[in-house]
């Protein structure tokens, strides 16, 4: 076993007792892409997956400058005088590149992160999206059972995190900055027809009429397209972190929100099929990873790849012939 | 070799000399999921591909009701008129069901399919979406081999097959009926951000000022909206098959945007990565295909898949052993 780490036993009790020092540890175990280690994490998520699940669940996503970090520093100020117990985890694909994280920056969100009822949780770095989004699912199930109510899981909002995000919350927060107009240009497109509420943000000083005048223009756009499945339109509403304003009115939306979805049975259909979903998607990223490592999928993607790309090959044909070479290559690995 | 099939010479050079009746065995040769067709299937993609990618591929959706059909008879005798060879083919997955064609009503497009200029294909049957997408885009080679300038790529607008369908066109249109109200019920969320125009059809008579306004409406709802990668902002018109009016500017609106992205370089880079995700996604497919064939992998979801669903077992956990459990009895088949 490697440095460092506890039994089985010692995790699930630390967990299960709040203690966050454990639960941090936990959360590693979870993201190591160690082989010795993943025994131990699926047990650990198997044994605690019973005491998981008694959350709400936010996503919360905008544009870089938006003002996610105040605003959820705030935000998670606001739950802990409610008595809410709050987990913050990131998801940032970007750190691939970078193999920092988002909330590496130690000053931010310093006063949340002093309270003990609070606990936040960088990006696991260099991994892929697909780890990613199935450790940032395991972490909140382990934050879960440490007896967090609200989980809040940020994500950047320029890249592909957002599905995933909102493949794995009960409620997908979107952060807008006041003035439609420019700012636009950075979202992703489809982001907005994702959002449960969206949140006109920096709604303070010389912002506030242009903020007033986004939510009503917002309002009346989103009703002009399609409700989601379980027949809610998304609300808008306006904040800020430095005032304070709108804060409450947010959790209010939300609470609605899980009211009305608990009531029509929406809210455990949509855990449910989550759960169906992040099975598929992980069945699918085992699979594309073991052809991915293999080195004959490799030589070949990179001989015939740019030709796919020109249109010389037929992609159908080339795929064909890759996953041929996988199988007839494939030897199972003594581990 | 199978009854009814040609040589892979035979077809190659009706095709390039347009014959449709040769056009039409061709794609029932892509179509076919026997294996003994499969070599020269892709042989004969690989064949005409030099030949391919002369059109300008359009998208097609809308609800059952909005006109689909009605429209595309319109807009395919216009662009006759205009000297073009249109070719339309259908992706519809829910023939999964009823085994039948959204085009399978003989009496649909009459006018259409009686012009020698103009190519109809009704969608394949009972095959999945990853099959049906992938052989629509062969078809869809196939007929731009013989000649076809404006390939229509009609898809229903309620399911999944509208993301193939954005992945394979290179204009995405959506069809809307007039009064925008009830009727999003029937749209599926996330299909307005993907399209490039939308046309308010059944814009005559007593209709005409409920599509003006819905017209205003939904160009200032999608200006608020985040523009494509590209830039552009999707436009919106009106349109009737009855009085004609629309066409026109429909087509010119297609027109203006092929122009544009011609330009730029966004057009001929859209098509480069809309290939490296075929591929992507060919290759995902054929690797579930193997995986949910496999007996062991079938036994197990079905006897643990409803635990997963409810948050019994961990997603994550069984999917690394459904995973493992594929691999250890994976057999290469003699074939």
């Amino acid at each position: 076993m490697i440095k460092n780490r506890k039994s089985l036993e010692e995790y699930k009790a630390g967990i299960l007792e709040e203690n966050r020092a454990i639960l941090a540890q936990a959360i590693t175990l979870v993201e190591s892409n160690l082989s010795t280690d993943s025994e131990l994490a699926s047990s650990l998520v198997q044994e605690i997956l019973p005491f998981s699940g008694n959350s709400i669940r936010i996503g919360i996503t905008g544009v870089p400058g938006v003002g996610k970090s105040t605003f959820i520093e705030a935000f998670g100020k606001m739950l802990l005088e409610k008595g809410k117990k709050v987990a913050v985890l990131a998801v940032d694909p970007s750190s691939q590149k970078t193999k920092g994280s988002i909330l590496g920056d130690k000053t931010r969100m310093e006063k949340l992160a002093a309270d003990r009822r609070a606990f936040i949780r960088p990006s696991p770095s260099g991994s892929t999206l697909g780890g990613v989004s199935a450790k940032t699912r395991e972490a909140m199930l382990l934050c879960e059972a440490a007896g967090y109510d609200v989980i809040l899981v940020e994500t950047v909002g320029v890249g592909q995190s957002e599905t995933a995000v909102k493949g794995m919350v009960d409620f997908f927060l979107l952060l807008m900055l006041p003035g439609a107009g420019d700012e636009l240009q950075g979202i992703k497109k489809g982001i907005m027809e994702m959002a449960d509420g969206v949140l006109i943000n920096k709604a303070d000083g010389e912002n506030i009429q242009a903020a007033k005048k986004a939510k009503t223009q917002y309002r009346n756009a989103l009703h002009l397209f399609p409700p989601s499945e379980n027949g809610w339109y998304p609300s808008v509403i306006t904040g800020s972190s430095l005032t304070g304003e709108g804060l409450d009115e947010c959790w209010e939306m939300v609470e609605k929100y899980q009211e009305k979805m608990l009531d029509s049975g929406y809210f455990e259909l949509n855990r449910a099929e989550q759960r169906l979903r992040w099975l598929d998607e992980y069945v699918q990223y085992l699979l594309g990873k073991a052809f991915h490592e293999q080195a004959k999928v490799q030589n070949l993607l990179a001989s015939e790849r740019e030709h796919v790309k020109e249109g010389k090959i037929s992609p159908l044909t080339f795929a064909r012939k890759l996953v041929n070479v996988f199988f007839e290559n494939f030897q199972i690995k003594n581990s």
